[in-house]
């Protein structure tokens, strides 16, 4: 809940909007915590996210990865139909997906919401240019099925720089780059009403700005080991606290220099490294992955927990250790206050 | 279907029995599958992999790691007795967790058959030595509601060994000592009517030695691009075919020398490496992780797939990639033939 508002008061202190991203969480309780803490509404990587949040009653959904494949298109413009007027939105970087959305699009009562998606020098989705933006941005005002709302610029790269000094050199080279493709649209008459993008990485820097109008971080509702150390570089505390644990249980102690714990590879995403002990030992203590269903913890004898204590984890990455996760059992201190579904767990 | 097939002609052949693990496709489809072959039952990693398969009617449940807190404890106890008598049994490594069984077990009309968890070499679970060995055995026959039904002695860190005849003198080496375990068990007057481990990596080597009386094996129905590794050295083909894909959709092709599929992280376990791309590019590719929702196709111009095409891959390692979904779609050919629950993913 600080995380959330903290994020909150650094947007709203620079007159940017606020539309966090559901990957992290996947939560539609979490989702309407952030939307009462004054987010415009919520950004989803997947149309399966999105139909997830729309079913829950989630307003102002933005889906940041370009839906594509005749399927998917028509589970979209369902969705649209669903969500209501101007209630989602959609980001595009090709003409043929454009035009066969604009086809479906064209049964809907009001016109469906796109951003152009820009690269932003990951070259992951998103056109490459200036002129492959306006193409685009022509194709859909050609559409009249279509409304062209803005650009996306999502600079997933940036996110994890080390130093804050070059991740904001970075951020502020993109920013850049984005004004003069806000300015080339604008001259050309197309509409540039909103501008997205930015992580929990380079939020302060983007923030302050004053290029986007909106941001879609997501990490900062929980925050994970490798972010803690991106944003805790030059000894300073990160912004954020860290808000999501893995709790498991000691089940051998029967080896001498460690004991096995429950979580292994299926109770962890294994891409940025190992779970750090927060809480169940007094004392150093290392975790090594130990097969799918197991942890190896190395403790010293006199710090040993013994068979059935309860050792609760720092995620290494929150987003894929979430998905892994049908519930959150919400706590508060020591209390177990609540237990909240992760609606859109796995929709991939 | 012939992966299983194969696998049971290897164990009838030698006389042993087959408990395959459940937690590589944690499907009770899957598992009726098994036993429908010949198996005895099925072997679960966790309590909530047992109470899946239970609950799905799955005869002969085995829990290969030791079930420890009163919680689990209980919920252990009303799972034999929903099982029913010989339906249910669970490894042990330490005697306070037999004696909290043994009072929770005093509840059923039978006896709770418990095996003795060995650690193989591996030091995961189990206990350590013969004396330990002896010392549980004895605890356990004091019980008077726990009946010890023999000993398990999985070689997790054998299975993986690259090259048959390292992996075989290992598996050796194990069958060797287990062998004097059991030996030893015998001639203090305790009962070792089943002996369990094995894995699909050493199963020709221990099914013929003949220590083992049941093998419990779990990637050789679906087989992974890391398992098919190890099993392929030597230019042999595997005894086992692939017969798990994950299924992509290409979602961005702006970038000049790749193009982006809407499988990342998310999609893929990531601790054995990268997926293989399977079907949908005629010509020589490769994947790289690309953030928690897309992955980088690096393909040359005249192979490259266009937008929509559908990718499907052999994932790096099967079982926690099993894990994060909730069903499979069964394809013969090109056809889609059935939809099949996930029954057990996320039951950690």
């Amino acid at each position: 809940m600080r995380n959330i508002a903290k994020m909150a008061t650094t947007a709203a202190r620079h007159g940017v909007g606020l539309r966090p991203h559901v990957k992290s969480h996947k939560s539609a309780r979490i989702a309407q915590m952030q939307i009462d803490a004054g987010a415009l509404g919520v950004s989803c990587a997947t149309l399966g996210e999105a139909e997830a949040m729309v079913e829950a009653g989630v307003p102002g959904v933005l889906i940041t990865s370009p839906v594509v494949s005749s399927n998917k298109l028509r589970r979209l413009v369902e969705l649209a139909e669903k969500a209501g007027p101007r209630q989602l939105m959609v980001v595009v970087d090709d003409a043929r997906n454009v035009a066969e959305l604009a086809v479906l699009a064209a049964r809907l009562a009001y016109p469906l919401d796109v951003l152009i998606d820009y690269h932003s020098g990951y070259h992951r989705t998103g056109v490459v240019d200036e002129n492959a933006a306006l193409a685009l941005a022509r194709a859909i005002n050609d559409t009249g099925s279509l409304r062209l709302r803005g650009l996306q610029a999502y600079g997933g790269h940036l996110q994890h720089i080390e130093g804050r000094e070059r991740r904001n050199t970075a951020a502020a080279q993109l920013s850049h780059t984005v004004a003069r493709l806000v300015a080339a649209l604008e001259s050309a008459g197309m509409p540039v009403e909103i501008v997205t993008g930015v992580g929990t990485g380079t939020h302060e820097a983007d923030a302050a700005a004053g290029v986007f109008t909106e941001m879609q971080p997501g990490s900062y509702v929980f925050m994970d080991a490798e972010y803690a150390q991106v944003l805790a570089e030059d000894g300073q505390d990160t912004p954020f606290e860290t808000a999501l644990f893995v709790q498991s249980t000691v089940v051998s102690t029967q080896a001498d220099a460690w004991v096995t714990v429950d979580a292994g590879t299926k109770s962890f995403a294994t891409d940025s490294g190992v779970p750090i002990v927060a809480r169940g030992v007094n004392g150093p203590s290392s975790y090594a992955f130990f097969g799918d269903e197991h942890g190896k913890l190395i403790v010293a004898s006199e710090h040993r927990p013994s068979l059935g204590a309860h050792i609760e984890f720092v995620t290494p990455h929150c987003d894929p250790t979430v998905n892994l996760y049908d519930r959150y059992h919400v706590v508060e201190g020591e209390v177990l206050v609540d237990i909240w579904p992760i609606e859109a767990r796995g929709r991939l």
